[in-house]
């Protein structure tokens, strides 16, 4: 294969990077054995590929003139936002660059009487907040990584967090994109308006997982602040009782802005941990955090009080300030880092269940962990139905990391048995490409080929990931698929 | 062009009849010239086209084969629903067959505790609410003709609906389709779970206006019914003033269901119409509804009056019952058949805006009807800007018709120069391609048309929609089109 000639060259590698540096200056390319390490993994840390260059543009004419030169040259490359992704959706390929966003990190319009804001895709999360909180408005999906993950990733992923339930994920708050394709043309699709004439491209970008092309600019929605936060605490002798409060509390047409359940598990490694107060020998615990107008807060409370007490909640807590209410989500918030203190290694899982199969996906999960000799503690986003099962392994014994992710993906097969999903929020990536047979027929995959290949005819663009085979794109249309060299030759070892 | 010789023959059109009739027996094939005659356009009178048949399938089975048959014998086909479409989306060529969906009009699955609903793309959107209505759910999407409009419609057009402000548009709640492929293949996209993984092709599908293929089946989003509906009516001297109300509303926090405004053209031709009891003499009327938690209704209540009152609203009214609401609204509701009562003939524009232009714009509108001679009348779901201007005309005076086109698509581009867009909800079909290039340079209508080609190769699923200029997909991902035959002799003549 030519490619993989190319890039061993010496002499080729020097001509290339002569032309990234043409293009973006000297201080823009990473070459160095040394710096290139840092980009050779994202939060999934369990594959690791250095690329041949890490690119630094500061504006889309240079990624456009960037992917010119690797379209000309079949050389692939991979987006990368913040490095906090868990499916390995930035996992770079040896014969190909990174493309960090990093230095493209401007806010760039507040339209406040309009409710937008334009953006790069470097920009923090939380500095959208931060730049329209004095206004009294906020964006509302937060990752839990919202202080370090930048708007590019969110929008690659389409990320949820914890008040999706109410505000929506990703997709619901970005309403135009500017994009270099993957052969360098820009384009402009979506903006700040609500509806877009034409096919919803913002949409399809949206979730994409950096397949597509390499968003330059994002138009964000964003939303005045709630006047009222009310944070609701629940104890529970097992998580039957706290999945049936969940159903209890939308069933009476109330929808807070979050809602999460911690297993047994979770709750004594998190108190052992930070000490958040949660009570060591519960079953389950609750947290409903209701949001809105200060008189539709106060009426709903009330309503969710009276659900937990009719689902044997056991001790039931309502935060009285701002600091009670931080030290109950603290205890949440720290679940997966509580897992360091108990295991060496950990495994964080993403599913989706159908949320009236809570109790029964719970019992199943906690089949397979003793099939598998295999502790497995659960904290999940329980309002959507979106499990986090953490399963704990030491990656020093041999053959532990093997059973992990057998393990893990028995645990999407019964989510997706229910007729859920493989995965909420954190994606696809290079992780769990494996899986996606499991959702899609070959005719479905297909179809999303064919979106992959009228974009990336050469498949350069973030390859290896998303697609459970590697396919090119030999007659788009005509759904005849070959092996793809560059895309095999990407897929990584395990270390 | 052999498809011309082709569908003129008797012989290929007796033969291609039976192969029709094979699929889906005799009743479910129209050939003869008067029942032809009802299905020649939809809603958008101004257009009529004959197609050669008319095909009533009852499963995807009998449209994969029938869409096979028709890939094979290069025959475009145009999928229909309950003709209510105002763009000309559904607009027959003359060399093909439509597709009406008529009879499939089941509900497949109404699942209460995952509040969703699984029909058949000819049920209509009345029937959804009416099945969850005993359970105190409902969906949401409510286009003025949803009591005939049906949902495949709906997702074809990504409809809207006077309560779109706070709970969206149909792609808010549309979470997967089965849809038949261009080529006949029959994909599954998305699903019960709230969001998949892979691109979202179920989003691209939603508002793609019949083009990438026809869907089967429909997973949708029920909510629940609010506890309380509150709605408050207002006069004012001048829509200025109605327009700050609607921005000073959204200002305060509160996101009602729906606004609407009328102007004074509007109020006069409604209040002799029907006499909903507007003041006739008004400048403006808005119409806020507030829904939710009973105690969030009476809470927002004095702050939307206030707000009412500091931007000089004359008359307040606020409905006491369901009675005196459905008054409010029936003035509303029947903005466009009174437009019937003082006008021959009108015509509907579309057109979105950035709330904060509201009141310049209606001064362009205004400064555009003297200049061209035609009165416009104005109703909007201001809290979107999405304004509906009504151009009146008399079709029977030479060249009426002309002019009103002309200054309805002057009054686009007003829209799209104040950084709004060409439709808000009708779609762009038959009626606005031509206006497409305000909005998209030709990079991005080329992406839009990789998608199109990814799909359908030979451009047959619902042609001369949509893009401005017809093209081929000679080699997609190299962005090389030609005019199409196909597309091209399906523009149909203006009557």
């Amino acid at each position: 294969m030519t490619t993989q000639h190319k890039t061993n060259s010496a002499s080729w590698k020097n001509k290339f990077r002569e032309k990234l540096i043409e293009i973006i200056g000297k201080d823009g390319v990473i070459h160095s054995e040394d710096e290139l390490l840092a980009y050779d993994c994202d939060a999934l840390t369990g594959y690791r590929i250095k690329p041949i260059f890490v690119v630094l543009p500061t504006n889309a004419k240079q990624i456009s003139e960037v992917i010119r030169e690797c379209y000309n040259e079949n050389i692939p490359f991979v987006p990368r936002g913040a490095g906090t992704g868990l499916s390995g959706g930035a996992l770079p390929t040896d014969e190909g660059i990174v493309i960090s966003l990093s230095k493209m990190n401007k806010i760039l319009d507040v339209d406040i009487p309009n409710q937008r804001v334009v953006v790069e895709p470097g920009v923090v999360n939380l500095w959208v907040t931060n730049a329209v909180s004095p206004y009294g408005y906020y964006y509302a999906p937060d990752p839990s990584s919202q202080i370090v993950c930048t708007i590019g990733g969110n929008v690659a992923e389409n990320s949820g967090g914890v008040h999706c339930l109410k505000y929506g994920v990703t997709t619901n708050h970005v309403l135009g994109v500017e994009m270099v394709m993957p052969d360098g043309e820009i384009i402009e699709i979506g903006g700040k308006a609500l509806d877009y004439p034409g096919y919803d491209l913002t949409g399809l970008v949206v979730g994409s997982e950096g397949l597509l092309g390499i968003v330059t600019k994002v138009t964000l929605k964003i939303i005045k602040k709630p006047e009222a936060v009310k944070t609701l605490f629940a104890s529970y002798d097992n998580v039957e009782d706290a999945g049936a409060s969940v159903s209890g509390i939308t069933a009476r047409g109330v929808i807070p802005a979050g809602m999460e359940i911690m297993d047994s598990f979770c709750i004594k490694s998190v108190e052992e941990t930070i000490g958040a107060g949660y009570p060591i020998d519960a079953g389950a615990i609750l947290l409903v955090e209701l949001d809105g107008p200060l008189a539709e807060v106060e009426a709903q409370l009330p309503i969710v009080e009276e659900v937990l007490k009719e689902n044997n909640a056991i001790q039931i807590k309502i935060a009285k300030n701002a600091k009670e209410r931080d030290l109950l989500w603290k205890g949440r918030k720290s679940a997966f880092p509580a897992m360091g203190r108990i295991s060496s290694d950990y495994y964080v899982q993403d599913g989706v269940i159908p949320r009236s199969k809570l109790a029964e996906v719970l019992g199943e999960i906690g089949e397979l962990s003793k099939k598998y000799g295999l502790r497995v503690a659960n904290v999940f986003h329980a309002g959507d139905g979106n499990l986090h099962p953490l399963v704990l392994y030491d990656a020093s014994k041999k053959g532990d990391l093997d059973k992990t992710l057998e393990l893990a993906g028995e645990i999407l097969k019964v989510c997706v048995d229910k007729g859920g999903s493989i995965t909420g929020e954190h994606g696809v990536g290079h992780d769990k490409k494996r899986f996606l047979s499991l959702m899609f027929s070959d005719n479905d995959l297909d179809a999303m080929n064919l979106i992959r290949c009228a974009f990336d005819n050469k498949g350069l663009c973030n390859p290896g990931k998303l697609f459970p085979t590697p396919r090119t794109c030999v007659e788009p249309g005509m759904k005849k698929f070959e092996e793809h060299p560059v895309q095999k030759a990407g897929m990584g070892e395990m270390y």
